[in-house]
């Protein structure tokens, strides 16, 4: 039996949560990863947790099904086709077609739940308010409502055993987390962002997710490892 | 297509969700039941819930599978023994074994990505803070705490569409409960409340579920119409 102190990191494989991770391995926790399978078009995001969660040496990861019928309306999910090549301007401003609805509500929901059973207090994600300032569900005073909520709904928090929600990246640019990932040591090469990669898992590095990834790498002055099909 | 508004219910078949749908429909909304099958020792409340569901013409009805693989430590589905036949006092004060970890939580986070997708913006649950005491997630601060973050977290909270999390029993004894659902004309006979029932379906009478119920009908001054083994 280990006596540090276990976090639970929400792990999707791509290089936030990959970010996060290492950051709470840095800061000395027993890392226990999870992550959801929720009916992506692809398996690639799910491939990349399972080697990001072992080249941190997590005790345990659990890939939690999520049924896909009831998130209708996003493109992550269904037929709606993934935008490419959108400015900077038509990515911000308005909620982005890949929503999906309630999405960090349920994954932490189920992260807490796991937690619960874990004997963990402390959970880790990767949300970052900065370049997806569509998403209400990545903002810091969602974050820290659904803290509030937790610690009224979980037998540790009556019990006076503070639940944390952990989302240092939050705040910071791309580049800041690409940074900060490089100094914690993190190998990008295992992540994986791209909405639409080819049938053998290449980036396709036109859709938003992509071009955030690479302005992210190119602002932080580093060579993003993975290899793009444009 | 209804002009109504459309609510979304929890619905597990027992009586306090039976109660609550029938209290939305007295309020006019279009009925969208959810169920979550999270691996009950029996299915006999989930065939309950569709029973309920048909008896007040929802529009629709989703049983939504959870992994039961994190819910270890509860009686509800795992091999710990049921108790039988405890106290009021035992009852009381601590968290039962039954405890399944954020349950609620997780529910009624999935319920809010049911209504984000139907366009809805009101949920009714049918939690009790009085019979159940020891569920942290069944307290009046708790479905507040939820609420607050569900307005966060989704485009109609940041739009301006209120959420809102209606709780009407939370603060009512099983006996208002059950005279208020006799009123609403809630046909009891098609509920299941029983935490341990013989292999074809009939409850024993002796389990917390079974007790609070038996004693709720007793206070009420009202017959339970479903058979008991003892």
């Amino acid at each position: 039996m280990s006596s540090r102190k276990k976090a639970v990191v929400l792990i999707s494989g791509g290089l936030d949560s990959a970010t996060i991770m290492a950051f709470a391995r840095s800061e000395g926790y027993e890392l226990h990863g999870i992550s959801f399978d929720y009916g992506q078009r692809h398996h690639f995001e799910l491939q990349a947790a399972e080697k990001v969660c072992a080249a941190n040496n997590v005790a345990s990861h659990v890939v939690f099904p999520v049924d896909t019928a009831i998130f209708r309306g996003s493109a992550l999910t269904n037929d709606i086709d993934v935008p490419h090549n959108r400015s900077d301007d038509e990515m911000s401003g308005s909620i982005p077609v890949t929503y999906v609805p309630a999405r960090n509500t349920i994954f932490l929901s189920i992260a807490l739940g796991l937690a619960e059973s874990l004997g963990a207090h402390d959970l880790f994600i990767g949300v970052n308010a900065v370049d997806y300032s569509g998403y209400p569900d990545c903002r810091p005073e969602f974050v820290a409502a659904f803290e509030a909520m937790a610690n009224l709904a979980t037998k540790a928090g009556v019990e006076g055993q503070k639940i944390k929600v952990h989302a240092p990246l939050i705040t910071m640019t791309k580049a800041q987390i690409i940074q900060r990932g490089v100094e914690l040591g993190v190998d990008y090469s295992l992540t994986h962002s791209c909405y639409d990669p080819s049938p053998d898992g290449i980036s396709c590095g036109e859709c938003d997710s992509c071009l955030l990834r690479l302005k992210g790498f190119a602002d932080a002055g580093a060579i993003d490892p993975i290899a793009y099909q444009n």
